[in-house]
């Protein structure tokens, strides 16, 4: 494996099928799903909680990556929201991306979007923190 | 299977193994999630991207109940925020519950909440729009 | 002055004229705005920079009523989301309340909702943050 | 005034005091405002609710300049969801731009932030309605 491509680590990564990338060197954490037909809702089209799920990784990964290059110090999701731009289909492969806009020692706050290919899916922004020290294992 | 009760409809649901409760008759979809070692983060707590999923599915079919009650009139997810208040484990089982707080014809707002016992996990607040009839299949 | 009404505190208070309320005892604070043609936007309607003003009251006193009754302890607001339900009018009474759904020492959720009359303006969720007591004066 | 400035339109604008740029010519509306006093909250910073209405000023006109250069095609905010940053203050100019990420004939996704100088105060995400032409007088 890579240096910085994070594969089947957590239960939730292995269901869904994802891979996480800390490796690109530019502070922004890429997390990128092959979509199928376990990935659909009614419409036929991927479930906007998969959708979220891409980009909460994403998006927590890239707030990691503001302590340090290992994208593993832990923070927690505390709010996101996600604006839904068009859908997308099995076969098609989600990209989803991270983007550090501000905050301080425990708080940052961070942005994404996810395309498959060129069509821009959803958007979101969230607000993240970070686990104290003395509470990680 | 009970009338309102609806089980492995979609991929998503077959995956992640959610049951949805349009039947009761409230007006408020209802979506349970039995959460095992599949759905957990590097925190060993549920991933964002579950309590997300969970919550768009109770939102949404809560969205398809103001037309009917079957809950399956078509909607989409337009937008979504979700803020995290207290993480659940393996062996927790989630119920996520929708409630319609207004819109018109074609857009909708929901709000609501999941909770794993007593313990409120996550709210959401969320813009549904409903599938124009003629993009129906 | 009433127990637990604040006029006039500071400078946006004096320029938009709302009045705050955290003395109910109920946990939750109020902010209320007569609607002047000095609140509309193009369309003769409320802006929605005022409407979020008033909910951006509510919420953060409701959060400062986390602390003491006095409603004046200080707090940040991190991210606020605001749906726009309906439109409200000059010669309108908004009526904003904030409710606390969870938190700890530092950061709190609060949601809330503003009405004129009946009618269901606007929802709101944000996310606060105490400010810490030495950066207080 | 100079092709694109819009002054003074509205009974908020006037109150204020915010500048409405819709003339750059790339898609792009901006809203500027010189902080005074009346601006101000309890922790001598900028009101949350000054920084939304700015923000929701640059984002909606973004939306209208999706229609036409005018800038002035009637739009409603549904959705709108801030971040607040950092702090600004009494003296300091606010600079909002929106950026429109995507949507269809009724209902566009803009994005924007706003600065103080080279500091970045608060980004916003938004979800806006067409007004249909049939209710504009």
């Amino acid at each position: 494996m890579s240096a910085g491509i994070i594969k089947g680590e957590t239960g939730t990564q292995r269901l869904l099928g994802y891979v996480l990338d800390v490796g690109r060197g530019d502070g922004r954490a890429r997390c990128r799903l092959r979509l199928t037909d376990d990935h659909t809702n009614r419409h036929g089209a991927v479930h906007g909680g998969i959708v979220a799920s891409v980009l909460d990784n994403a998006l927590g990964a890239t707030a990691s990556l503001s302590v340090d290059d290992t994208g593993m110090a832990p923070f927690l999701t505390v709010s996101m929201t996600v604006n839904f731009l068009a859908p997308a289909y099995a076969g098609d492969v989600l990209d989803a991306v991270g983007l550090l806009r501000g905050g301080g020692r425990s708080t940052v706050f961070v942005e994404g979007e996810v395309r498959a290919g060129e069509t821009l899916i959803a958007t979101a922004t969230g607000v993240f923190k970070r686990v104290p020290q003395e509470r990680v294992r």
